[in-house]
């Protein structure tokens, strides 16, 4: 199976450039899976709830989601992307996957970072695994890496691959992915985006490293943190399936919930 | 508070050596805290179960318990180390917290390692906080390092300072442990043992590199794959109370378990 990436800098407020940047550089790709960042079209940093409202879109009507879905057809690929999404008065950081038929998937970010909460809701579907070719495939975004309870809900569930797409602004996630990959033995794609977003709020820079990591934590491709970077690369996803750390130690059998009943309390 | 390690290689089944060789380097240490690595007294790879009955102890009657006790109160810390433990006809592979007045805490390791199974009962306590001097402290044993249950639930219940006796043969638990750190906001003492041990099921070698890592998940300090190594170091353990990570985002607060119900599911 062929995974991969596409890191680069989403220009503010501009889905049309955005969106052909993507077509022109995914265009011919060989590969059966790419991954795009967070918020990929739309950019990351708004203003408030209403400048992302009016770039947000219902995927039932969404021209981008018909457009990525015939680029899709046309290549002969999966595209999972970042997706500012509107559905009645709620909107959500979600993360999609299209293929050649169109929508397969969404999953809304449960874990909001900073001051998306001021104008995002908070995710409300569950973790799932999705099945996509030979392998199972799951979806979490940006700064779900820090709770280690995403990639393990989806890794109990089945899936072999991780799908990451990430705005990233803090330091810490990249090597932690790869402790996730091998605390559950699965792969990992973080598709991080680059640039420098300068907003009436602020200014971000995001931290561009997106990397492919296999189940025993290697980095089997990374990008530098400012070019772009499409990174297509063959995995073989069913060693995913293979859970003994040892003859003797399987990851997922192994976990003794009966002992684990504070993860269901609150911090005191 | 001044924390450390004391990494060394136990001698297999010479208790009187291996205590004689801790108090010999602790002695008048300055420190309030000192973590042992793994089975520090008995050695490590146990040709069966008999053999392993015999060289445990229960706590209760234990000699080296009693020892180390009149050595906290002579050196004024205390020690966490790990303990072959015998409880009528159970036998756990353990960790004591023992102080100046007696034993203190006991944790039972959760998580059995390979052949560890074979002669070793799996452990039957909750993971619990302890309340020492300013901290509170959380224990753990070496393979626990792969299930990030543990230092969360540790983490969920107020624990500072993760005291983690080890015996490690894998290359992936210290950058791992970096990633605990960060994702709970706790510090990590990994005392791990170095050496050779040739023994009737073969030969094990162990990886040493003990550390000491801050809720950043920054190393403070560390230690080299062979030697012999006594490490203490000041830290401040009340900034583990501080788990916000952005001005709005909360580590454990931030935690939507209703979304993790696989976490109790079995792996398909």
């Amino acid at each position: 199976m062929i995974v991969g990436y596409f890191q680069f800098s989403p220009e503010f407020g501009n889905r049309d450039s955005n969106l052909e940047k993507v077509q022109d550089t995914l265009t011919g790709a060989k590969a059966d899976l790419i991954v795009l960042p967070e918020l990929a079209f739309t950019g990351y940093f708004f203003e408030d709830r209403d400048e992302l409202s009016n770039l947000a879109e219902n995927t039932s009507s969404s021209k981008s989601v018909n457009l990525l879905t015939k680029f899709c057809k046309n290549n002969n690929f999966y595209i999972v992307t970042g997706f500012a999404e509107s559905e009645g008065n709620k909107i959500y950081n979600s993360s999609l996957l299209i293929g050649p038929s169109g929508l397969v998937a969404t999953y809304r970010k449960l874990h909001l970072f900073n001051t998306e909460k001021e104008y995002f809701d908070p995710g409300n579907l569950p973790l799932t695994s999705i099945k996509l070719k030979e392998a199972s495939i799951g979806l979490m975004i940006c700064y779900d890496w820090v709770f280690p309870e995403v990639v393990r809900s989806l890794a109990i569930q089945g899936v072999d691959i991780i799908c990451h797409p990430s705005n990233l602004v803090l330091s810490y996630c990249q090597k932690t992915m790869r402790s996730r990959c091998i605390e559950n033995s699965v792969f990992a794609i973080t598709a991080n985006r680059t640039g420098t977003e300068t907003r009436p709020r602020g200014e971000l820079t995001f931290t561009g490293q997106s990397q492919v990591v296999n189940t025993k934590g290697e980095v089997l491709a990374s990008s530098d943190v400012n070019d772009d970077d499409l990174v297509v690369i063959e995995i073989e996803p069913l060693i995913a399936k293979e859970k003994l750390i040892t003859e003797n130690n399987h990851l997922l059998d192994d976990r003794r919930p009966e002992y684990y009943e504070a993860l269901n309390l609150k911090y005191k």
